[in-house]
């Protein structure tokens, strides 16, 4: 596999996207979140070509997103499955994000997505800002700054 | 402008990657974000290839995320300024929560990302899943479910 130089990027959004970046990326995550983890299961739910959905699972591996099991049916081949990684399932406040995004600001008729959900009430959950405290921090009162080496 | 399919397809978040997705155009809106809108600027603060940057410039436009600003300084040809639109100030929790995901889990002794504050206390804040109202809902409680049409 060939090495981004974006990984070694001083900006984590920039190490993020090196990873998050590459088509299909991010859907195999959503795949992976919603519980699939075979390789025939990405590649029919995504429609991609089986040679890119190797090379993102590989990715996605060194990554540490997700971790290659092998698993074996009677008289079959031993196989993968991939599941996600503690630092795999951290990711579901990025898809998160992304999803409400895209919901508000590339809306559709079609839309059907995936969503978040408190495992324990059944409700919808969201994303956003909040301080140390816990508190919620409304979007317009955010800024971003630089971080100065001293 | 070739018209990306995955702009039009029912998961938001394929949406929002059809446009973030593309070499660049995070780290254009995170250096948008920092006070940065000229052409200029960008491919400075970048290191980004001129036909490149002017490419995702107008798709990060055409995506509703930076509009273009005329300006012209005296005896100079009139010139673009590109600054975020609400939609595109409204990817501070997308980028925020890359940011978060990288300095965690792509941990660099280098890193010097920039980070989010509230610009009234100057306090640095984070996002995390809350319900609807307003409480913080921890990430292991928390489900990705699909959405089925009735």
């Amino acid at each position: 596999m060939r090495t981004d130089p974006w990984l070694d990027d001083a900006c984590p959004i920039a190490r993020t996207m090196a990873v998050l970046g590459q088509r299909w990326a991010v859907l195999i995550v959503r795949e992976a979140m919603l519980g699939r983890s075979r390789f025939s299961e990405f590649r029919e739910r995504l429609g991609v070509a089986s040679d890119v959905l190797s090379a993102r699972l590989s990715e996605l591996a060194a990554a540490g997103i997700l971790e290659a099991v092998d698993y074996q049916r009677p008289g079959d081949r031993t196989r993968s499955r991939y599941v996600l990684t503690d630092a795999g399932r951290d990711l579901a406040p990025v898809l998160a994000a992304m999803g409400q995004w895209g919901h508000v600001h590339l809306a559709r008729p079609h839309s059907n997505g995936s969503y978040f959900v408190d495992t324990g009430t059944g409700e919808a959950v969201g994303v956003g800002f909040r301080s140390p405290d816990g508190s919620s921090v409304q979007p317009a009162g955010v800024g971003m700054v630089e971080r100065h080496h001293g």
